[in-house]
């Protein structure tokens, strides 16, 4: 298996290019096998549109990748070669990295969860702590559950911040200030050992929802996370959006009160200064004997605390304002809020819903489906897996 | 050639199904005549992979369609089958319906304009006057220019308006009211007689400076036109994105101003009421002895005169800072500003450009290329003809 390093953004850059070509007839010849579970190289031709000749050499590839195994067979009384999927030898792992802890989930191909954990990490941890964690959590996980490391097809790696894909490095801004400027990917496949496939947490929240979720057979879905930061993920035509250099989603940084507080991102009241959990930590600590926490608010909230329920009630607002836009823009056929306030359900989804409705265009305010995510933590390191399964050509929605 | 009636939203819903297959196979096919001119079959197998099976039932499809020619040929002594493209006996056709004027374009495959015209429109024309209009154009630029009727492939339509995927009609709030409600589709493929495909404006400028303009190697692009409404067009991963039901671009109702104006889709303080050539004008009439015109305001302001000047530069503001938040979110290569004040050149985009920066990340507002379309009023009707070649197989990218 190769181990080179390989950036996140495999969308081709020219459609019409030969290794485009080759992966979009390996994505054929997979959805096939996803479909049958085994073939004769006869038939996936057939099946594909292919030559034979196409279909011999992706096969030989994929059986040195260790996707698929070959074995000789006979078809209408004629030799054949058939081809099946190597379900549980090749296994796709999604990593979490997020400010306090790491998560490490191990996936079949035919998407069967094989493993998962999560341990913690200390709040400001750099870089190389949170990767050597994930390295040491993953070998773990494969000795226990007995699969070799060179069964790992690939891990794709969730960072809770925007990415430079020219540069592979976390850009200022990120909400682990002490990533910032470092090339992650170099450093992930140097203590990982595979190859690794990077993207920021609200797009693994929104692949996870179309690959692992309910959401499979939407091919445009957004999926807004609100956090310490707020960012959007966007599957567009079935596929992740990634723009120019990687840095898409931005939402948290829409303007919402033109005089506003002054943001981290050096412009004034963006939506992360009046909806993170950040800023509803800063406005119900106030006069507090010590500081509330993300899970105070959620109890808080539950219990009917009247202060809890106007903070978000003004930010659940806020958030829909700007998911007007998103929507009037974009036009997606659904939205799903993540993050560690998705348990709060209808508490939050319905000011949200108000804010949405108020400031969109009437026809996509009332046709937009919103949803909680039900993934809780899990939704990121779910949509690692999904990244590597996107590369190896199953597509997000099918 | 088979006058069905199609809808514009040609994206496969089902990226597996087999007329999405047969879809992608002839465009490989057609990417390859273009770039070749003239290949044998087992040529064409040879460079797009597909089998000699596929090759041939897909060209004589094309063949059917009148798309290619086939002759026999000998290559290496042995028999085989040449195929090329008929650019002179296929023609795509481009319209553009405004409030005002109806234009059409016929443009040959291989790029070139074989006719071109525009005649006025009476205001507040209704839809089937509108249509006529066209179809009577058309047939004298086809007499005009010696292409028989059978020659059109098919004609792409834009209409000033969103447009209901689902059921093909123009929707309320529409800058043509008279047309809203009607199914647009029907009643220009039975008065022009050809496959149709219809799309909004702005769409449709994004597609013509993919296709005709400078951009052709921009994946993700976004055109605005300012005008009596304010919509974007977006070419995302190369390709135009339509959403779920086909209403995208609506950053005419982007809130700018939370206690501002009524709008008619029924909000307050929408873009459309800050920064569209409607207000404009209307905040220059007052007093006025006649209402001011568009022309009188690109005139007024390359003259010099103080209010235009501060109207375009407090909506060429108010525009920036709804254009950042789209750049926030998808982090486009190029944004392209249209439509009739986009003869303006810097007197526009020097405000549009500040606003823009003010109110995105940095790191986008920098990285973000800005500029005035220079296709003038022939956008729309060129993005017509490119929504022809789109559906022919023809990338918006190349």
């Amino acid at each position: 298996m190769s181990v080179e390093p390989r950036s996140l953004h495999r969308a081709p850059r020219n459609p019409g290019s030969q290794s485009a070509l080759r992966q979009r007839n390996q994505q054929r010849i997979m959805e096939s096998l996803l479909n049958a579970g085994s073939l004769t190289q006869a038939e996936l031709s057939r099946q594909t549109g292919l030559s034979t000749a196409t279909v011999s050499n992706i096969v030989k590839i994929m059986a040195d990748d260790g996707l698929v195994s070959t074995a000789p067979t006979t078809s209408s009384g004629r030799r054949a070669v058939s081809v099946s999927l190597n379900s549980d030898g090749a296994v796709a792992v999604g990593i979490d990295v997020g400010r306090t802890h790491v998560r490490v989930i191990i996936a079949s191909f035919d998407y069967r969860i094989l493993a998962e954990r999560s341990v913690p990490l200390p709040l400001g941890h750099l870089a190389l702590e949170g990767v050597q964690a994930a390295a040491k959590l993953l070998e773990e996980l494969l000795q226990e559950t007995g699969l070799s490391h060179s069964a790992v097809v690939g891990a794709g790696v969730g960072i809770p911040g925007p990415i430079d894909s020219r540069t592979n490095t976390v850009l200022q801004g990120a909400i682990l200030p002490e990533w910032v400027g470092i090339n992650i990917l170099e450093l992930l496949e140097s203590a990982l050992k595979v190859p690794v496939y990077i993207d920021n947490d609200a797009n693994l929240g929104a692949l996870a929802q179309v690959t692992w979720g309910p959401h499979s057979s939407i091919n445009d879905l957004i999926f807004i996370k609100i956090g310490s930061g707020i960012g959007a993920g966007l599957i567009l035509g079935g596929s992740s959006h990634y723009g120019h250099i990687g840095v898409t989603g931005e939402i948290g940084h829409a303007t919402i009160s033109e005089q506003g507080l002054i943001c981290r991102c050096g412009n004034r009241g963006c939506l992360e200064t009046v909806a993170s959990t950040a800023i509803m930590i800063e406005l119900l600590s106030r006069g507090a004997a010590k500081p509330v926490t993300t899970e105070d608010i959620v109890r808080l909230a539950i219990g009917g605390d009247s202060a809890t329920l106007r903070v978000l009630d003004d930010a659940g607002q806020a958030v829909g304002r700007a998911m007007a836009n998103v929507a009037n823009l974009l036009n997606p056929e659904v939205i799903v809020v993540g993050g560690p306030l998705a348990e709060l359900g209808d508490i939050l989804l319905e000011p949200i819903r108000r804010g949405l409705i108020r400031h969109s265009v009437p026809l996509i305010g009332e046709s937009t489906q919103l949803a909680m995510s039900s993934m809780g933590n899990r939704a990121e390191a779910l949509g690692g897996t999904a990244l590597v399964f996107q590369q190896q050509g199953i597509h997000a929605t099918t």
